[in-house]
């Protein structure tokens, strides 16, 4: 039993050089797919996020919305209406999102890390309204047809938003005290109005004002594929680049990896795509040497 | 057109003695009624706040979800259903509750007070959920119907919550850095799960654990009435008993004048039951002589 | 009644913009003219400065001496005698003229303010010489009667002094804890010396040495006026240099545009030239839009 | 020539113990007598304060006014009136012994000491009226007639007053950011108006409140003498006792001894009382073993 | 392969509990025996503290001799001479005891401990010489001799010791900058001399001190064992003393168990006796429910 | 007698424009020679550095070894082999040379300066391997025979080092609480080996990164001779520079002249060569104007 034990030990210290590697460094995590939705996956993040913190490492979570959204319109009797992937966003649709994100979602994530956080750790949930967080705009509508090469529609597209600023010292104020954010995807416009904005955006905005030493995004795919489909480990900048001009990269994955680009820039360190359908993927991802998922690099 | 000026200044100053004698103390106001749904009242409440927290006090805003949880409700196709005046929540309504609560009108109040903040302020919207900050439990429905003189039902009451604990730390990191906490009236059970509770409660629960100078009920009503229906301007604690035991105080007003006396008890200095329908009503019971409403005293 | 009381509601309410645009900005204000000599202007003028420092605004006063030092250096048996506007200032003279401003002035004026001041706010009187606040040197004579035009005086003007340098420390040691520093126009020398300082250009050397954001000075005068006598509201620096060179501005005025040009290229924000003997002179050029007096700006 | 240099360092290694035992206490310094007036015992005092506060103790001067009141108020044309040896103070005596306390010997002293001060300790001169630091109320003419075995004159005494409080918060503010507070023994009572206090008296109450370690009073008499006249070394309070009730103190050694005795009472736990007319007697009391003068213990 | 992963996860994850009991407490470290002597168990023992520090433990190391004081007396031609279990110390040994135990031991344990540190963390080694951080006087021997049951000898003991008092403001001073404390048991007289102190009691002193959460004992022993020889895993405080007083408890262990029940009674929380032979004993015994070795509670 | 006692005061005043110039100031000093080994400098030099740290000076300690390692060693039964003036130190010597200075000197020092250092300040002993102080690599062995203009040997030097880096944290971290560091030559390499570094160079490289404004050598010498043997009290850059040249300096003044001019160039503002041998040579280089020994400037 004692052999067990000692094996036990040898594993916790293998942690080790990674603890040291990231101790007061903060982490930017993208939450959302699966392991917002199976609750074992769930409880697996939770207790990931509230590790990190204890071995030191400042977390922010950035949750996007998934499945909910369109359940809660539906039962209120608004029919979902996309234009090139963004919902149409209504002043009707727009007070919906604001309600299932910050009132639903958030403070679902809040009260599960808080499950197992102990005494001396909590999460607060934030949205972009809350401390003038997460300044934004409307979303230049014309920039974003053009970039996805569509043809730029006549109709509004209603309260979709893109990031203008970010207002770091609330964010500040919180993870000096060992708080963990958890931020609702709404920005605040100039007047006070909600806005909805893609959570993988707000995320990379969020790590690159906060200067991230990561940027995670807990995804519901392997990570980043090369043009035969396999996973690639690391993948640096020009690669990257080559990667999307050759039309390997697609879909939702575009965006994502245009953000991790952007962020790299920034300052922040590292950014990773990982599978949120494994258990403990974050911990893997950062406490072992080969990780799991793709890590995107200068 | 200087007199004009001057007179101005004059009434400035008549707020100087009142200034002085509340800097640095703590106002917790229940924040409802009408004065939370008219557009006017609503921006005079703002403002009202703004310039409270600029001249030096710490305010914290509790608020009641108002009409906008029934038609929330209904538009889900869920009917109301009420025992002695207690909302029956069970799990499909709670998760309706905290989304308008924590989702909408917590966030509606925070952007609206944003509005007037200028770059020095901010408000900070939380549930009792973030930071646990209200620790709650199961109404003791036992106790609650029979201090009503009801009838105990057998029908369970659901999510229904009342305050175990409040948890200070997260709203003194946010006042010293000069933020106004905004708070919806959601509790914390033991495994995370939402309790709905009573605002007003929840404003006495918060008042008492701050130790506040003045806990401000802003209602519908002028404040509290004598037999004759007169309104009492200032209400000493036994009189107030003497009004409850003799039946002059009953609906509403009896729950909030029973948790008035409690918080004197437990350090708060002054009660204030005020009409949210007059324009700038906190200004006028805080920064001139007369008053409007009913203060409650020791 | 109600009505009145939220008409005096309103009021208060229109400070809000200007508070929230001064908060935690300095205001350095000359204290002088009939403001300082008539009692219901000096009440008047108290109650403002306590005003200022509870919403926030940290407020130096630099006063002059008035028609005291004439009168004690006549019980005193010494006559004026003046050169160039200057008072010929031997040891006899700099021994009662500092007597008299900060034993004298000085003190009514902080004993003034503390009158109205409350608890958790109060003046404290400084001379030059306390701290080593206003470091001085004896008047360059040539410089400043060629500067006026005037033929150099062989004789000795004695202990009038130029500020050579400002010890800021002081200053902030005494804000920082919501002290309000009065501050009497006296320069310490390199042997410790008293130097007698033009109060205006005190003022000014403060604000500058503080980055203050308003250099304020109460005259007994509407503002700065044009050819026609005219009262100018806004006046921009070229404007001012012209009205200099074309000889407009005359007399008691001059000097005072000159440091006022001078605290603007230092990085003061604005200088007002008011009349202290309105009421309220002060609240009302700073908290109203109309102000009163002259305001020079960049 | 080493010797003599080795001797001047053995001489000042000599003080180590004293330095090592005051370190970070607080000595209260009445200042007075010759040591005030005559020039090189000026510069003696200053260098010695400057000394103390360099070695780390916190040091406050009390001074007191010595011949200049007379002689101002001389000039002034007003004839002293003295009842029971207190100086009948009417308005216009007031008004000029304040002046000459707060605006001449107040800041003479400051500059004395800046003189010698360096760059990292200054001393700000404060009256009582400055961050109204020392409360003060009418003297009670009955009880202070009363106690000298007098009858109460039925003449009023004007402003003369005694201390009710003092205001250590300022002191606390200077003294942590090493300035020295040299304070003139003028109070200010309930409607800011300044009262003349003795200033031995002013001494121990300021001591009283800073729980000083010391409490230093410079004479003109060599200490406190027995019944033949010769100088007492160290007097316990036992003895003062006897000694007072024996009539052999009397005079200005009266009072002094008595807040000596109040002083050690309230927890001050030296009191000394020391020739100012030798050079260097602060230095030589605190610094050496034998010391000069009478100290009083419990 | 990712099974694998999840498989270590799952084993991180399971320190959590533990982690967030601990965080922010104390743990001194009896560090002695095979673990301070075997190289692998060493490196073992290193990466365990660092682990502990970063997790937010705060640890304080105190260390024996070993075999390494016995061989270095040798080389120097000094014969071991013990008297009841004590090494005679006269000047010439605790020379020898003092430069192996601060000199060699001491600073090879820190270089270890730093050889896994990382950049946030680093260990001091300090002496009980050093801040005066263990007051000593020479222990009292006829006291020790007795609690043996021994007879007092007439030979002098030498320079053996025994704690008077711990100096914790060196090790807060340290400990809150993220240092780990790494301390030789070697006491300071009130000459200044060393004095040679049982390991076992300077760790619980300290521990006492620091009011520490636990108090560790790695041996060379599983733990404590009941009279049939079996390992007890939980001792209470009564069963201890029966243990004692029956005679079950003897050797070594005797003094260490007395030291833990005077640890527990001064509010240590627990104290662990562990077999320093296992590989990472220490997280074995603070990470994992079964433990190894004994625990001692009240 | 008291006209004594006033001398000695003089002489105390005599410092005050010492410690005002060096308030708050940073003395690296190098303890060696006789004064580390005659019991009356030991207890002179104790003293002086007390007295020190008492009038704000932050001091610093660094030793040598002195004689007692060529003891020891021999007491080993090592015998001494030097290369180039250099101790060949294979893995036994410099086991032998930690424990000396790491565990003998330094900590007699430590006891030494704590015998007068009162309650409010202590020494504590570093090695440079406590909190990785002195970043070590072995020496350049081709670089240092070469600057010797000396063949380089084939044989291995063993564990001499030099300075790769310091660790300044710790030692703020220390001075801040009134610590009085006390150093042994002792680096760290990268794998946590001990180097033996020559103390001298390791007070420079300390002085360097502390940028310290004075750098002490107290020496067995009186200091910097010229060709005729006549002692330099002042020696400018250039002209120490030329005396090099020249071949006026040599043996152990060489080195220590040239870590002088190091030290200097990387902002130490002076550097002094003293003879430890006078009584209190510290002090009277200090604080007396004539000073002893050599000061070396820009």
């Amino acid at each position: 039993m004692v052999e067990e034990l000692v094996f036990k030990a040898r594993i916790l210290q293998s942690a080790l050089p990674y603890i040291r590697e990231f101790y007061g460094k903060t982490f930017v995590i993208k939450y959302g797919g699966s392991a917002m939705t199976e609750e074992s996956l769930r409880e697996s993040f939770a207790k990931d996020v509230v590790l990190l913190r204890y071995v030191g490492i400042r977390v922010v979570i950035v949750h996007g919305g998934g499945p909910k959204i369109s359940q809660t319109l539906e039962k209120f009797g608004i029919k979902p209406h996309f234009m090139g992937g963004l919902r149409k966003t209504d002043e009707d649709v727009i007070h919906v999102v604001e309600m299932v994100l910050s009132g639903d979602i958030n403070k679902d994530i809040v009260a599960l890390i808080n499950k197992y956080s102990g005494k001396n750790i909590y999460a607060v949930g934030l949205s972009g309204r809350d401390g003038q967080l997460i300044k934004a705009k409307k979303l230049d509508k014309e920039a974003y047809f053009k970039s996805l090469g569509l043809e730029v529609p006549e109709e509004d597209i209603g309260y979709v938003g893109q990031v203008e600023g970010v207002n770091v010292e609330l964010l500040y104020a919180l993870m000096e005290k060992a708080y963990i954010p958890v931020i609702a995807p709404i920005g605040v416009g100039d007047k006070g109005e909600a806005y909805n904005i893609n959570a993988d955006l707000v995320a990379s905005h969020i790590a690159m004002a906060l200067r991230a030493e990561k940027l995670i995004y807990l995804t519901d795919t392997e990570g980043v594929k090369d043009k035969e489909g396999k996973l690639i480990s690391t993948l640096r900048k020009e690669e990257a680049l080559r990667l999307i001009s050759e039309g390997v990269i697609k879909g939702g994955m575009l965006p994502k990896l245009r953000s991790a680009l952007e962020a790299l820039e920034a300052g922040v360190k590292k950014v990773h795509i990982i599978d949120g359908k494994i258990f403990h993927s974050i911990l893997l991802e950062v406490f072992t040497q080969e990780g799991i998922g793709t890590e995107i690099v200068e």
